[in-house]
């Protein structure tokens, strides 16, 4: 029997690979993969995505965001979270949060040899910016002059 | 080793059986308790609860939100999902999700002779508004001349 709205099976919803990264961090994420579960069940006030990670691949490149909550939900396998001071293994069932505003920077890696599944979720606030302070990556994004824009640390495009 | 925050061990938050129900819709969702992860983390833009519902019990009366999005995920267990529309069985890994202002109420039930464990996300609005949409069903939550508490449905309080 198939689910139908308001109720939805994540595996009915396509799997999107895609990510607004110039090299050399679109290949550091990437095939990355997001079902989009919030957008698919009509939800516009809360971002909700069951993403896949590859072994040996990042979420993201280390960020921190000044307008929206953040949380993830291990579902399955294991990846490590990586902060500013320093990392901890999440196996499925484990859970982290980043409230707006806090200013240390998070990421998930993939180091182990099977694929790892999580929720993560966040408010939606257009005002959002998120920077990113690892030194090796020069990224900034959503900035007051290039809304929806992933640019160089100082503000020019890429 | 345990998880320090930003990350957190479901299991190491404590699980708190409340309700702001009069009777008889208290004794309808109790013992029903949840862990609050994202109080637990420090987030105040979203509310993440992971909840447990003892078999026999309903997750809330069928209700929906003027300004808050709402999504569960079941991780444990099978609900039934009730709306307007009718019921669907809800198993592990599947998920649900109500718009803000969508008019259709909803709720979950336990008919298994297990505990379900679920996931519940909403963003936080102040100005959030419950209806019960169900003849005998006399609430409504949080109207502007009672903020934060539950009343009658014509306003009057319990």
């Amino acid at each position: 029997m198939s689910l139908h709205k308001p109720a939805l099976d994540p595996q009915a919803v396509e799997a999107v690979s895609r990510s607004g990264y110039p090299e050399p961090y679109y290949s550091r994420v990437m095939p990355r993969s997001k079902r989009k579960l919030g957008d698919s069940l009509g939800l516009t006030r809360i971002g909700i995505n069951q993403t896949t990670l590859p072994p040996g691949k990042e979420s993201s490149m280390r960020h921190w965001h000044t307008h929206e909550d953040e949380f993830v939900y291990v579902l399955a396998g294991e990846v490590v979270l990586r902060t500013g001071t320093g990392e901890q293994v999440l196996r499925a069932g484990m859970c982290a949060g980043f409230p707006a505003g806090a200013e240390d920077g998070h990421q998930l890696i993939n180091r182990s040899a099977a694929n790892a599944v999580y929720l993560e979720v966040s408010n939606r606030d257009s005002a959002d910016r998120a920077y990113y302070p690892d030194p090796d990556v020069d990224l900034m994004w959503n900035p007051p002059h290039a809304r929806g824009k992933m640019t160089r640390r100082d503000g020019t495009p890429y």
